[in-house]
């Protein structure tokens, strides 16, 4: 009935809106992790010279969306939209940044799902033809998350052993659709022919975790429910994909995927990898891996995308968690409900 | 190039999404203003015997969506995609609403813009053929507004006369292709074609007000602009629309949203009305009016489009604007940026 959905909850995007090209800026910890040599900028100091930490996220996110037009020569403020968020309140990082770029923009929040769900809406901006060019960006900052979600640095809290830690990173990637870089010769392609083609909405899940330290726990069963809807909307199996990447699950988070996706008769085999593991090693003591919106941002534009570029992997299933308690929620008793939006980003090779 | 966009900001629908039905739920005092008679659900206990304001909230978003669904006579679990947001951290009652609901879901923030972006976005998703039925809405509650943005109710805080109140309320439109209802014949249509046929995509506006309380001031800029960019791009006058409905400027900000578009050789002329203004009288000691993301969405949603339906006016230019300030940023010395989004809305004549 609708010739681009498919399924309960996916959509295909016949067009194929290309990825031209990504940038990423990350803190210094991120850089001295196992990809820390594929990131654009490592910053020294977490504050990059700004008078507080949510002043220097919100620099980070504009900064990457101004590098990743200037690598692939667009002109940031020419954008016909620009899409994503992050997890401060009120989405002061996304707001500021759009505010100092000047383009159309359309605030997302999704948590920790925030980059897919900015491709997902922005494929279907260029794909639907309602847009040629769009930036999808997605931004966190662990000072000023410890800040808002969990006590000020300053004081000196003690983490449990299933915290993660929240990265310091904003990733950006720039969509364009094949018509506009036909008509635009003065485009440079950063990657050649690396699509994105198609994408399942995720729903919201709650399977009653209530431990907000325990977050990649909370976000398993989201991810493991849109995995399967995907794999039932397109009639694949896990073997269809070279990867299944999840965002931020970390290494408990990761383990419980596997597990219920078994329960669903869904074996990932050594299919998945997920972004809060991949970004930091074992011996950077930061407990279960990394978090955050900008953990799988800057984890997919800064690495997975070179290696779909090398040809080293054809095809990922790209799926982003969030978990979408606040502060008060926790407070007030409630358990944590998380969401998991994926897209299929492949290479053609044509 | 896109046959969808027009101009440097906006967008337009070919296949008209149609709005099939809309509900409201308000507070008290709403019920209580000019327009009340036109809410289906006037709470008179504002907690809705939920233990918080914060659960009532959500309560009222999740409910809102539901009765637009049975008033239609679509399962709201069986929609393609909800839409939404609400002004509070975390987007907590839109999340926890979906978890209900139990539909995917795709989280929006726009502060008090919301409503036009879900519905913007929504026109997309179905124009583009990407979904068949979604819902748009926008929630917002006096209690929980300024216990997270002023202070809590019960420390009695004065406010300054160039306040405006938070509506309590939730509006949710429900948007499908004209596809999907001729082939569910047991759809009920509450509105006789009325459809999005257009819409502009803000960008983020900065003048330079720094005043938290006199948020009416801070967002005229920003409506100025995408009255202007919206007429620029389709080459149309205010003569074209029978009404300019801005989202919640209030009586100040309106007074300035009028010279700021006279500065621009725009009269907006009796065309232009404001939800905040609408939606309470003047002896309801309200101060500058209502404002909230829920304000615009229950009076278009409540009663704006009885207008349409009536038709008392044929269409309007529905611009909802939203301030992307958090307490964090005022504390910080920072100035407040606002965005406006705009739809048009209107009565098709078979």
């Amino acid at each position: 009935m609708n010739s681009k959905r498919c399924g309960s909850q996916s959509v295909i995007f016949p067009t194929n809106p290309k990825i031209l090209s990504t940038a990423t800026i990350v803190g210094d910890v991120e850089g001295q992790g196992p990809i820390g040599k594929h990131f654009d900028l490592v910053l020294e100091d977490d504050t990059w010279g700004e008078d507080s930490w949510e002043k220097a996220e919100r620099k980070m996110f504009e900064h990457s969306v101004r590098l990743a037009c200037n690598k692939c020569n667009i002109a940031p403020e020419s954008l016909d939209c620009m899409l994503g968020g992050d997890i401060l309140n009120q989405l002061i990082s996304a707001n500021f940044a759009a505010r100092a770029i000047k383009a159309p923009f359309l605030g997302l929040y999704g948590a920790c799902s925030t980059m897919v769900e900015a491709m997902l809406i922005g494929a279907m901006l260029i794909d639907g033809e309602y847009a040629s060019t769009v930036s999808a960006t997605a931004c966190s900052h662990f000072s000023t998350a410890e800040r808002q979600y969990r006590s000020p640095l300053e004081l000196g809290g003690q983490r449990p052993p299933t915290a993660q830690r929240t990265v310091t990173g904003a990733g950006t990637a720039i969509l364009v659709s094949d018509e506009y870089q036909h008509n635009n010769e003065s485009t440079h392609e950063l990657f050649n022919n690396i699509v994105i083609s198609a994408g399942t909405i995720g729903k919201v899940i709650d399977l009653g975790v209530k431990d907000a330290n325990n977050l990649g726990a909370a976000m398993a069963p989201a991810a493991a429910d849109t995995i399967q809807v995907h794999l039932n909307d397109f009639n694949k199996t896990v073997d269809d994909f070279d990867l299944i990447v999840t965002g931020d699950l970390g290494s408990l988070g990761s383990e419980l995927l596997n597990e219920l996706c078994k329960e669903k008769n869904i074996d990932l085999k050594d299919k998945h990898i997920d972004c809060g593991n991949t970004i930091f090693s074992k011996d950077q003591n930061v407990d279960c891996g990394g978090s955050g919106c900008g953990c799988c941002a800057v984890t997919f534009c800064g690495y997975l995308i070179k290696r779909l570029e090398a040809g080293d992997i054809n095809n990922i299933l790209f799926v982003a968690t969030g978990v979408l308690l606040s502060p008060d929620t926790t407070l007030q008793g409630d358990t944590i409900p998380s969401i998991a939006h994926a897209v299929v980003i492949e290479r053609r090779v044509s």
